[in-house]
């Protein structure tokens, strides 16, 4: 599987394109053109030769477009006659291709997840349940013993959807040629049925082929939303936050970049603080607002596959001064004195602990702890539910009663989590090998 | 080289031990009998099987002492005349070793660093520098093209000392049984040069062998200084914390664990800031003396062999706890407001974003940052330098010029920091695969 053949060769009739014959593979989701993600993406599961079927009228724009990603090894096949169908274009890769391949369309999306799992399926990738499909629109398949058996729109009964994700073994060559000699225009789908390809089921993950302008932007916002997957959210971010910082991503993403975000949020933080100095409900309120902002970054980045381990680094540092700082400007504000003040200190405290004890973990095990103790899940504490905690707390006209529960609270937690890795530490030791 | 053979067969005459035969291989140092070292490096290093040449008096101290490590597999063959030296007591191993071997001496001792290069070599494992040894008693070795020539004590001249360590193949065996049938006493010298064995170079390291009770508290205090070597110490540490420690934890070594250490360390750092509150001079020099003392634990888990994820976890985080602790009630003592206050607070946020910094960045890459970037040695603030510092300001009697100095040399620092990572983005992520 270290290549992979893209289809282009298709005519994007739908999209307005047909007059320019310009690409559906080269147009933007998110940031980046269909085609990139493919190569991104696959490049990324350890394909390294590219196949790209194109036709003479787009052939310049994917020229174009490829001069400027070098470090991809692309190799053109020029389908003279794209009114032969998809499964002709295949036909046309013949050559180029040596051993298994990765097969997919220009003009499918996958996110990231997705390609992970597909990449070491056999034969058609298949989804059972099509979350994402308009199941009128989509094409069905029918299963039997692991295998198709058919292929096509509307079938009835039907085990799942044609995701246009393949891993195609050479000999698929063989069932194309003869049914290119024997007929004008061959579909994909005759192609695969004839060959009776074996099927690896991927469900529940976001796939889409981009046929309309509204597809293109439904497709950006999917993959907004599809990303938030696992993000390490509390309560407050699953029920929230993320609804509303996934409407606000779509229409930043391609225009800003994730550090931008990042520095854009970290900024508005700083402000909510100086904000509560003055006035403590709107602080608190723009507190909240920023910690909602603040799933932009990363909601960005997976989505234009633009995540960076350094901006992970930066979100994560900028967030500690920003709530340290918060903190620190709503205890001035109090003037305080004596135990408000040992409170407040202590409240600093326990608030940077808490991040500091998982991440001192991460560094030791090289594992998320929340992934190997999801115990810890249950004790809250996470930013999300500490910013709407302070923000609650900002709005009652008793802030001065936060630093004391906070204080417990994140001490506490720091505590319990410092048990749990305490009573495992031998296994944990063990398996380090 | 899945296999050790460990000669055990010796009489130990001037430590005492002969009228008991105890074994010197069962002597502890540093909380650990010297075949327990063997065997806890040994296997760290992939060796999975054992051979112990014992003698018929000594033979029952081993079988005590390995039943209490079942984890190990360790074969005992006796050799029932020890009077025909160490060479003799390899012969006698033969049978039970199949491949190549490591071999070595019950009442050797090694350094961790010493064992995991030695392992990789072949034949004579040479030391040519010979740091730690007596000149005149160490057995040197004459070395020609690679191999072996001489091998005796007092060579004139010579290449280097015979550590007492081997990676050998079992043609040994031949050269031994030769020198088997026509003598009656025989050295593992004499087999080791009779063979013309290769030889492999590994210097500077600690290694001894124990003769005399001298010999054992030597090596527990060369072991302990040993121990130090890269433990991620600033200017402080190296000139005056660690020659105060090491002379502390050889009487610690085997009375407490690390992690008893850990605590006690802990708690006199908070001692420490409850003294500074109420006598500002004193409390800086016992934070100090917690500063020196906090290396002990690092210092007798890695005599120990005692080393663990959880105790350096455990370390960092309470060292979090001290900092900000003995930060706060100095802060409380001087009852700031305003801008002394905030200050204050910069300053503690400062000093704990420091070590947060640097403890993502492992948690992001799963390396080391200074090891990575050596140029973040040159910009102050390592603990023990800032906890000096510290101590210099409590002395001084104007310890509120501390908090905004602090403040400054703490986020410049973490700037800096962010600085180098940014710049080294790309190449960062690239090399993470
Ligand atoms: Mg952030
Ligand atoms: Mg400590």
């Amino acid at each position: 599987k270290v290549q992979a053949v893209i289809l282009a060769a298709g005519l994007g009739t739908r999209l307005g394109l047909e007059e320019k014959a310009y690409p559906k593979g080269l147009l933007k989701v998110a940031g980046r053109e269909l085609l990139l993600r493919h190569l991104i993406l696959l490049s990324r599961e350890g394909v390294e030769k590219f196949v790209l079927v194109v036709n003479p009228r787009n052939r310049k724009y994917f020229e174009e477009f490829l001069a400027r990603y070098p470090e991809y090894r692309v190799i053109l096949v020029e389908n003279s006659h794209p009114e032969r169908g998809n499964g002709y274009s295949l036909w046309c890769a013949r050559l180029a291709v040596s051993g298994p391949f990765v097969l997919t369309m220009s003009d499918h999306l996958f996110e990231e997840a997705f390609v992970k799992r597909a990449v070491r399926g056999q034969g058609l990738i298949l989804d059972r349940q099509g979350f994402y499909v308009d199941p009128v629109e989509a094409t069905r398949v029918k299963v039997s013993e692991g295998r198709v058996v058919e292929i096509g729109k509307g079938l009835e009964p039907y085990d799942g959807f044609d995701t246009g994700f393949f891993v195609l073994a050479p000999e698929i060559f063989k069932a194309a040629e003869r049914l290119v000699e024997i007929r004008q225009e061959i579909s994909l789908s005759e192609i695969v049925q004839a060959a009776r390809i074996p099927v690896t089921e991927v469900s529940g993950l976001f796939w889409t082929d981009v046929d309309t302008p509204e597809d293109l932007k439904q497709a950006r916002k999917l993959l907004i939303r599809a990303s938030v997957k696992g993000a390490g959210d509390g309560l407050i971010s699953r029920t929230l936050n993320r609804r509303l910082s996934t409407r606000i991503s779509p229409y930043l993403c391609g225009r800003i970049t994730p550090n931008q975000a990042t520095i854009l949020s970290f900024l508005l933080g700083l402000l909510s603080a100086a904000l509560a100095y003055f006035h403590t409900a709107f602080g608190g309120l723009l507190y909240q607002i920023h910690s909602v902002l603040d799933g932009v970054d990363g909601e960005i980045a997976r989505a234009a596959l633009m995540k960076s381990r350094f901006g992970g680094l930066l979100d994560s540092v900028l967030d500690r001064y920003v709530d340290f700082i918060f903190l620190s400007f709503l205890l001035l504000k109090l003037k305080p004195g004596g135990l408000l003040l040992a409170a407040g200190l202590l409240a600093l405290l326990g608030t940077v602990m808490v991040s500091y004890t998982t991440e001192r973990f991460k560094g030791a095990y090289g594992k998320d702890a929340y992934g190997i103790f999801p115990v810890l899940h249950y004790f809250p504490g996470k930013r999300d539910e500490r910013i709407f905690l302070i923000f609650l707390f900002c709005l009652s006209g008793r802030p001065e009663l936060l630093f004391p529960v906070l204080a417990l609270l994140t001490h506490l937690k720091v505590l319990f989590t410092l048990t749990v890795f305490w009573r495992k530490r031998s296994e944990l030791e063990e398996a380090q090998g």
